[in-house]
C-alpha cells in the first residue's frame, strides 16, 4: 500500500481539450486487462520530451529522440507495458517504428509525428503484431475522459494509478493540466525508470514547452530515487494541445506562463512523490534535504549517498534509529575535502550530528520517536557553503526484495 | 551459512614467531564474548596499512595514521568489536589515545608502537575504562597459537572466523604467512568495512611493505562490494615480524619477495573473498569480470554498477535469468561515449548477450541453469580496448533486509 498517497478518482483527472485517450488488451504477457494506451492528440499541439540517460537505450527512446529532433509537433503517443523493447537490437528498433507507422496510418498522420513508449521486461523481443492487431480497439476507444484507464493501462508493479490534475485561470480562460505516471523501482536520478505525460491545453511553443520539461523534471523526477538504478526506458513528455482560445505563448517572460507553470510545477511534483509513495515494498517516505554545500551538485550528491544507501534504507524499514549509517553515507559521498567536523544532522525537529558529533542534546527515545513516523525529513548541513538540493526516497523492505525476486513470473 | 566457505580449524592458523595474540571479555556490549584483541609485536617489527576512504572516518583510524606517519615500526595492535569509535568528535580521539596509552603502560612501548582499531557501532561513545581494564587479561592471554581465538573476538555480523595461512621457504629457511579479517557488510570499493590483518616473519623492510600493501589491497579487498558502502573504519594492517633468520629484504627487486608476496597475495584473496562468501544474507558468491575496456578504471566502474544493483543482486538471489537487469546496469555505468552495439556478456560459459542484444544462441534453460548454481561469473565484454577490472560481490537477500533491519537490537 503507497505511503500516505490515495490513487485518483477516474473523475478528478480532468480532460484536456484536444487531447483523447483509448486502450485496448494487446496481450503482450499472459495478462487479460489492457496493456495499450494510444493517446491522440489535436493537430497544431507541441511536445517536449526528456529520456533516459542509460547507454542501453531502449529503441522507443532513440525513435521518440529522433522524431522530437524532427519537430516538437505531435499527433500520437502510444505506450505498451509488459515489454521495454529494450537490449533488442536492429530489431527493436524496427519494431518501434513500425508502431509508429501503423498509428500514423490510423490516424492519418506522418509516423514522426508519433512517439513510441514501452515500459516492462528487458531484452525480450515486443510481439509487435499483438501491438499493431490492438491499435483499431485503441482508436476505437479514444476519448477526452479517459486518463484514468490510460494511466491504468501502463502499469506494471505499480500498486496504485498516478494522475493529477489541475485547473487555472489565465486572462479569464480556464487552462487545465492533467499528469499520469507510472513507476515504482529502478527509480533513480536523470529520469529514472518511469514513464509519465503531462498535457495543457495552453497554447506554448515547441521552444518553450522544451525549457519548461527541463526545468519541471529537475524539481521533481530527478528529485526521487528508489535503488539508484536507472531504466532504459524512462521518459517525461510536456505536451500542449493548443486548444485553449487564447494568443500563443512563445516567450519565457510572458507574464501568463507563470500560472501555467505553476500548475505544471505542482502535477509533476505530485506524480513524482507518488512514484516514492508507491516504491517497490516502501513503507516510508523519507525527504533528504541537504544544506550548506558550495553547490547544489554536491549537495544532491550528500542526498543520493544518502537515500541510495542499502544500510540507511534498512534502518528506516526498521525504524532503528541506527544514525550512524546517515554518518558514514555522508562521509562516502564522495567530497574529498569534506570536513566531518563542521557536518550537523537532523532528523524532523531533531538534531542529531552537531558538528561531526553526537549532539549533545540528542537522546535515542527522541529518534526512535521519528524514526517510527511514516514520513521522515532528514535535514543535513555541510556548513561549507550557501547551495541546497533535496532527494526524496524510500526505505528497503523485505517487500522489495520480494517484488523484484518474483517479478518476471 | 557462508557460500562455499569452510572456516579453518583452529590448528590451521599457523603461528608466527614474534607475535603473539591475547584476548579477554571487556563487555563492549551486553556480550559475554571476548570482544577485545592485543596483538604483541616483537621489537623490531615493521607495519604498513591502508585505511577507509570515508570522509567520516572513525577516530582510531585517524590515530593510526598519525602513528604509521611517524614511522613503520610497530610494537602492538588493539582491536575492538561492538563499537566503532566513530562519529564519535574529540572525545572519540581522546578515547583511541587513551587506548594506545594504555597498551603501551602495559607493554613498555611507546604509544606510537600502537595501533587501535574499533569496529561496531557508530556514534556511540567507546566506554575506554573498560577497554583499558580489560587489558592485564588479553597481555596474560597472550600466545602465537591464538590466531583463532584471535579471529573470534573481532568478529561482529560475521556467522564465520575468517583466516587463512601459507607456508612457503625460502633460500632454505621456512616463512609463515598468516592473516585475518572480519566483515560481511558495508563493503565496498577502497578498503571498505572490514578489519584485515595479514603477518609474516620475513623480514621486510616498511617501505616496501607499504608498497606491497597497496598492491595486496588492489587484487584483494578493494575487488569486493556486497552493498557498496564504504565504513568508517576500514583498514589492512600487513605486518613483518623480522624473526625469519635471513637478510632483510629492502627492495622490490630482491628475488626472495616473489614468493612471499605471492603467500601474502593468496591469504589476502581467500580473506577477500571469504568476507563475500559471509556478506550478509548472501546465497551466492558472484565474480564480475568485465574486459575489452579502454582502462581498467572503466572496466571497474561497470564490474561494480552491475555488483551494485540491487535489482541484478535480487535477480541472482531469485535464480532468476531477468538478465535485462544486467544490460541496464551496464548502461548506468556512466560511460558516457559506450556504444552498447559492441557489448556482449555471458553467464559462465553462456553467452546472453551478443553485440548489444539478445544472443541468437541464447536460451532461457540456460540462463536458468547457471542462475541456480551457489558460484556465477559475469563476463562483460565492452569491445573498445584491451583493459580488464575484476569485482567479486554476492547476491541481495530476505537475510540482508532482515540482519540490517535488526542488526543494533
Amino acid at each position: 500500500m503507497p505511503v500516505n498517497y490515495t490513487p485518483p478518482a477516474p473523475a478528478q483527472l480532468l480532460a484536456v481539450p484536444g487531447i483523447t485517450l483509448g486502450t485496448a488488451a494487446a496481450r503482450i504477457k499472459s495478462w487479460s486487462r489492457d496493456d495499450l494506451l494510444l493517446m491522440s492528440v489535436a493537430s497544431g499541439a507541441q511536445a517536449a520530451g526528456l529520456f533516459t540517460k542509460n547507454r542501453f537505450c531502449a529503441a522507443p527512446v532513440t525513435v521518440c529522440r529522433e522524431h522530437l529532433e524532427r519537430g516538437s509537433a505531435v499527433r500520437a503517443l502510444l505506450v505498451n507495458a509488459g515489454n521495454a523493447n529494450a537490449g533488442t537490437g536492429e530489431e527493436g528498433l524496427a519494431h518501434a517504428r513500425k508502431s509508429c507507422t501503423a498509428v500514423a496510418t490510423l490516424l492519418g498522420c506522418s509516423s514522426h509525428e508519433v512517439l513510441p513508449f514501452s515500459t516492462g521486461v528487458i531484452m525480450e523481443p515486443l510481439p509487435i503484431d499483438r501491438v499493431v492487431a490492438a491499435l483499431p480497439a485503441c482508436r476505437a476507444a479514444l476519448a477526452e475522459s479517459r486518463w484514468y484507464a490510460a494511466v491504468r493501462s501502463i502499469m506494471t508493479t505499480d500498486t496504485v494509478p498516478k494522475g493529477a490534475s489541475r485547473q487555472v485561470h489565465v486572462d479569464g480562460v480556464a487552462i487545465t493540466v492533467t499528469g499520469i505516471a507510472k513507476g515504482s523501482g529502478m527509480i533513480a536520478p536523470n529520469m529514472a525508470t518511469m514513464l509519465a505525460f503531462i498535457a495543457t491545453d495552453a497554447p506554448i511553443t515547441g521552444a518553450v514547452l522544451r525549457e519548461l520539461a527541463v526545468e519541471l523534471a529537475e524539481a521533481s523526477f530527478n528529485r526521487i530515487t528508489i535503488d539508484g538504478d536507472t531504466s532504459t526506458n524512462d521518459s517525461f513528455v510536456v505536451i500542449s494541445s493548443h486548444r485553449a482560445p487564447m494568443p500563443v505563448i512563445n516567450s519565457r517572460d510572458d507574464p501568463r506562463l507563470a500560472a501555467v507553470q505553476g500548475a505544471l510545477a505542482e502535477v509533476a511534483c505530485e506524480l513524482a512523490q507518488a512514484i516514492i509513495r508507491d516504491g517497490e515494498g516502501a513503507t516510508k517516505f523519507i525527504e533528504i534535504a541537504v544544506e550548506g554545500g558550495r553547490d547544489a551538485e554536491e549537495c544532491d550528491r550528500v542526498a543520493r549517498a544518502i537515500a541510495n544507501s542499502p544500510l540507511v534504507k534498512t534502518a528506516f524499514f526498521a525504524s532503528d534509529p541506527n544514525l550512524g549509517r546517515i554518518v558514514c553515507a555522508i562521509g562516502n559521498a564522495g567530497i574529498a575535502d569534506l570536513d566531518a567536523r563542521r557536518v550537523s544532522f537532523y532528523l524532523d525537529d531533531v538534531a542529531v550530528v552537531a558538528d561531526g558529533s553526537r549532539a549533545d542534546s540528542y537522546r535515542e527515545e527522541e529518534g526512535k520517536r521519528v524514526m517510527a513516523k511514516a514520513e521522515i525529513t532528514v535535514r543535513v548541513a555541510l556548513g561549507r557553503g550557501d547551495a541546497r538540493a533535496t532527494v526524496w526516497t524510500c526505505d528497503l523492505s523485505h517487500g522489495y526484495v520480494s517484488i523484484n525476486a518474483d517479478y518476471r513470473s
